[in-house]
């Protein structure tokens, strides 16, 4: 039998609960589609940073190569200063990774409501493609003299012909595979420098892809088309930056955090992949049982999408996306059933769900 | 009488007959309240430019200084590279001219529809204050060998305490007059050094102002609580580029682009301010009176503000909102009149309108 190793990261505050459930559906798809899930557990996160002082060490980063995928839950927590885990947990691994490649799906699911009018689910299904690695995310930068009145902050952007290639590339392909139309959003009238190396990897790439229609939509513009035009996007590929700030608009529009999965994606196979809910640790809601798993499930989907197993992929979504039409809020103690109840009751649905109907299988997320 | 000496830039596209539009209402305001305007026009944006390859020339710039104020409409056009006249007239003058401060209010006025569920006048009336000359607007940076896969494209991002302190003051000193809330808006867990400094500035200057509460909220995170919840927010404080792609989410949140104002603001009076709609120069629909002027009239209601005339920016404020609530659609054919007739319209109910009656005239904008 195929079996898949999967390290499990489930991290801080709700991330270790909805980390959990989603396994449950992925353990469904298995039985269902016939492969194996071996997981190993990583006690990575707030914990760990407290007792040893370093976020991801060696050993980890070594042990965690070791394996087909990693599923994250969060990290987070108010006992370390903002930034330091997310920084050297999340953003370390994709680095460590070469994850280039951040997939976000936006999509509306049948029966969830979307906050903004005339959203539907026959216009609202586009993928977020965010390079992953670069941009101000570099970290390079320095103040001088801090809190005095000569202090002067510098941030460094840097972006290169390789990971933007191999984040455009992704793009086209995916898009080739769905509707054909690729949106390079990026801020060029300003960011002259980055945006040119943009638009010239996107020309370049394009003359692989003839099929495949493409345009240009300044960031800022995005925030007025995105919400009230989304079925004009298909593919949308942006860098680091305004692939973060856009993501989670695109989680406004399809219906909030509790839905928005993501991949971070190495394309050339060199280290595993990595699978996170978009939404943080929420430290004031954790052991309640009031998280929502259905991002960390359609995440987990992402996963066995990216391992192959594409039929197990469309079924978890299918019945991740299933049970999210039924439930009353998206978190908190209204939403009708705990964490764990949500992804037991996910699972069940993966043994009998037909995938097809969340739409066309054909139309590829990976 | 007092007289108010103001440059006009209409500038491209729809830009002139929207500007011509707003001053009509800038002329009812100083009827009704007894002040003088007396205008300058300049012949600036993509004529100017393709005649003489300059986009803002100095002979321009040091004219344009002995005005009280600047009234821009809109720059850009088919015939130019993008980015150049954005550039060279709008970034140029805002740094030529120490504008430091970018103010955008985010207010849905009665009558007007909000694309998002749960919107209402009631709970959507922020301001958005943007630092309007630094951060990666600084725009250096290189693009090494490029076109080639050896390409490196780097941007500079700058951020000194004088332009951050003279806009957090001014947020702050808003704030004060308004709902006393003031919440900055960065990436500092990935921008840590700019994060840092404008953190820095926010705490020293917060101590001058007891009376306001401040809190912090991430750029990406702000995509979800400003359409969701804005009544959370009464002045947003931010960089220049998160505050240019925010305010575009606030003009969506507000009910488009046809609504969105902002003044470009000089705090030390060193040099005149400039007020501008935040729509662009929409060249396609150009010449076709189909452009909405509410966005300039509302940018000229700031200017008044500006120039100390409260109760006609408030006067016109109102008129252009009652206008607004009437029109059926925000621009385009269906718009009910065309361009000149609908600032009529403003300037007619200028006279008559009860400035009271768009909101509590005691909580300032400027
Ligand atoms: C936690 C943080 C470092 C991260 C990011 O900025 O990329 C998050 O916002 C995301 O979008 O995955
Ligand atoms: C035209 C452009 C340079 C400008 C900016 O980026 O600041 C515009 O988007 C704005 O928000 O005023």
């Amino acid at each position: 039998m195929r079996t898949h190793h999967l390290a499990v990261i489930g991290g801080d505050g709700i991330g270790p609960d909805v980390t959990a459930a989603a396994l449950a559906g992925v353990r469904a798809a298995a039985d269902r589609y016939g492969f194996a899930i071996e997981t190993t557990e990583f006690d990575l996160g707030a914990e760990a940073y407290l007792r040893s002082g370093v976020a991801l060490d060696e050993a980890s980063i070594e042990a965690l190569r070791r394996h087909d995928a990693v599923l994250l839950g969060a990290v987070g927590d108010p006992r370390v200063t903002p930034g330091v885990l997310e920084r050297g947990l999340i953003v370390g691994l994709r680095v460590a990774f070469a994850q280039s490649v951040n997939i976000r799906p936006v999509r509306l699911y049948p029966g969830v409501e979307s906050p903004v009018a005339g959203v539907s689910p026959d216009n609202c299904d586009l993928v977020i493609i965010r390079e992953n690695t670069e941009g101000l995310y570099t970290g390079g930068g320095s103040i001088s003299h801090p809190g005095t009145p000569n202090a002067v902050a510098i941030q460094n952007s840097i972006t290169t012909v390789p990971a933007t290639t191999e984040t455009v590339e992704f793009a086209f392909r995916l898009a080739s595979a769905r509707r054909k139309r690729l949106t390079l959003c990026h801020k060029k009238n300003i960011l002259v420098h980055a945006g040119q190396l943009w638009q010239d990897v996107v020309d370049e790439v394009a003359t692989r892809y003839p099929d495949v229609e493409h345009d240009y939509v300044h960031a800022d513009a995005m925030c007025l088309h995105l919400p009230l035009d989304p079925g004009r996007f298909d593919v949308v590929v942006t860098d680091n930056l305004f692939g973060d700030i856009l993501s989670d608009l695109g989680a406004t529009v399809q219906g909030g955090l509790g839905l928005a999965a993501s991949a971070n994606h190495n394309p050339r196979g060199t280290a595993p992949s990595m699978y996170e809910p978009v939404h943080g640790s929420a430290p004031d809601i954790a052991g309640k049982g009031w998280a929502n798993p259905a991002a960390a499930a359609l995440s987990a989907a992402l996963c066995l999408a990216g391992l192959g197993e594409r039929d197990g992929a469309l079924a978890l979504e299918a019945a991740a996306a299933s049970v999210l039409a039924e439930l009353p809020a998206l978190a908190g103690p209204g939403m009708g059933g705990d964490t764990a109840e949500i992804g037991r009751r996910i699972a069940d649905r993966v043994t009998d769900v037909d995938p097809a109907k969340i739409g066309d299988p054909e139309r590829s997320l990976m």
